[in-house]
């Protein structure tokens, strides 16, 4: 059961949220929450709690409003998480859930075992869409978990990525999730993919919304840090009682 | 001359403000501007603009009520500061001064040379007081610095720096402060001096004030992380126009 959405987010996040881009593809949202040191883990591979209640509604509240939620496989692998959205309405957070957001998959080598995971159960459970998993062309998945895959209503969803530069890469996924009708995709994670679109591809993403938590997780953990510098627009800050919440435009993006 | 001084960032900042700590000693604070990413500046030595002009009012107000400002010998040498106090009250921010804050240089090594600074010609003009320069009891100071240091009302404070850890080195600063009679350290930078308090002595700090602004200044930045985790204590944050304001407590001190 999620903790109320404090009533002054919904004005502060809506100038950020999915709307039509003024081009073919999807509206892209990048989030994630990250220690005053810029760490979103204290260490690869460990799950580490930053944000308060107030703001994990939120990352429900925002997933309520896309079509799909992508994360890497590391994230996958490291928290098994469910990419479910339980925000139904500022009045009845009942532990009700929303089942409409596709979870995606970055999987490129097939290193995920869908039918093991939260995800598959939650599925099972009625609580949330199955993935679409974004794998290499040439990688083989164990025909078991393609088979519980397709069952339940999930994809492979096969890519040339072998050799392909990053931001091609990108392109690529982008195009391909709103050529299945998927018109806004929020990215949550985890390092590699974030660092990944902030240092070559930040023109592709629409709104950022940065969580920061009151702490330091230390120079040991996991490190959200572009190659390069990035400037942003359009900056507006929410404070709750422990976090604040950055929601910015990293650039003015072409049409 | 300065922008106006916020008027909510007096009662925001009044809690974190020096008041005579517990115990003997300087009450403590540790401030500094980074970007979301935790960097300090966009590459070592070089001065980079982070923050906007209603913080950098902030940093002299904050100044104007302590006694002295302490940073590194790498800021020094980077940015040549001026390390005055130009606040004089938000109604007459009209390009004054007031001289009453000490600079502190940590420069166990004697890389700095006083009599070339910025720092020097501040306090010939009478806009500031000449410093105090940290350093090891064993180092050569060049006698003409020394001289105009010495004309010009500064102290070199002779410290046994060699082989002393770091933790003991802060302790051993701190009391020689309090013992010249100043009760209260603004430490300011640069990132070694940060990362090494936060690391090993934030036990030390009485009060953490961290300006945040929203750009990206990318991996090959000077980063701020401690070593280890750190968790904060009450904190407050305050959002300008564009830079976020987190005010905390690293930690409840021991009497």
């Amino acid at each position: 059961m999620l903790s109320p959405l404090p009533p002054t987010l919904i004005p502060f996040l809506g100038p950020y949220l999915p709307k039509q881009p003024p081009r073919e593809g999807p509206f892209v949202t990048l989030t994630y929450a990250q220690s005053l040191d810029s760490r979103i883990a204290a260490s690869p591979g460990v799950q580490t709690k930053i944000s308060h209640l107030e703001t994990k509604t939120m990352t429900h509240y925002i997933r309520s409003k896309h079509d799909s939620i992508l994360v890497g496989i590391g994230t996958v692998l490291a928290d098994d998480p469910k990419l479910n959205c339980r925000y139904v309405g500022n009045e009845s957070n009942s532990g009700d859930f929303t089942s409409s957001i596709r979870p995606v998959v970055l999987d490129p080598h097939g290193k995920w075992q869908y039918s093991k995971s939260s995800l598959s159960q939650i599925h099972q459970k009625g609580e949330g869409l199955a993935p679409y998993i974004l794998i290499d062309e040439h990688t083989q998945v164990a025909q078991a978990d393609e088979d519980a895959l397709l069952a339940h209503d999930g994809r492979l969803i096969r890519l040339p990525f072998k050799g392909m530069p990053r931001r091609e890469s990108w392109k690529m996924i982008l195009a391909s999730l709103y050529g299945l009708g998927i018109k806004s995709v929020m990215i949550e994670g985890g390092a590699q993919v974030i660092n990944d679109l902030l240092s070559e591809s930040a023109d592709m993403i629409d709104s950022l919304i940065v969580t920061i938590g009151p702490v330091f997780l230390g120079n040991q953990g996991v490190e959200v840090a572009p190659t390069k510098g990035l400037t942003l627009h359009e900056v507006e800050w929410w404070t709750g009682t422990q976090d604040s919440v950055l929601c910015a435009k990293p650039k003015v993006r072409e049409p």
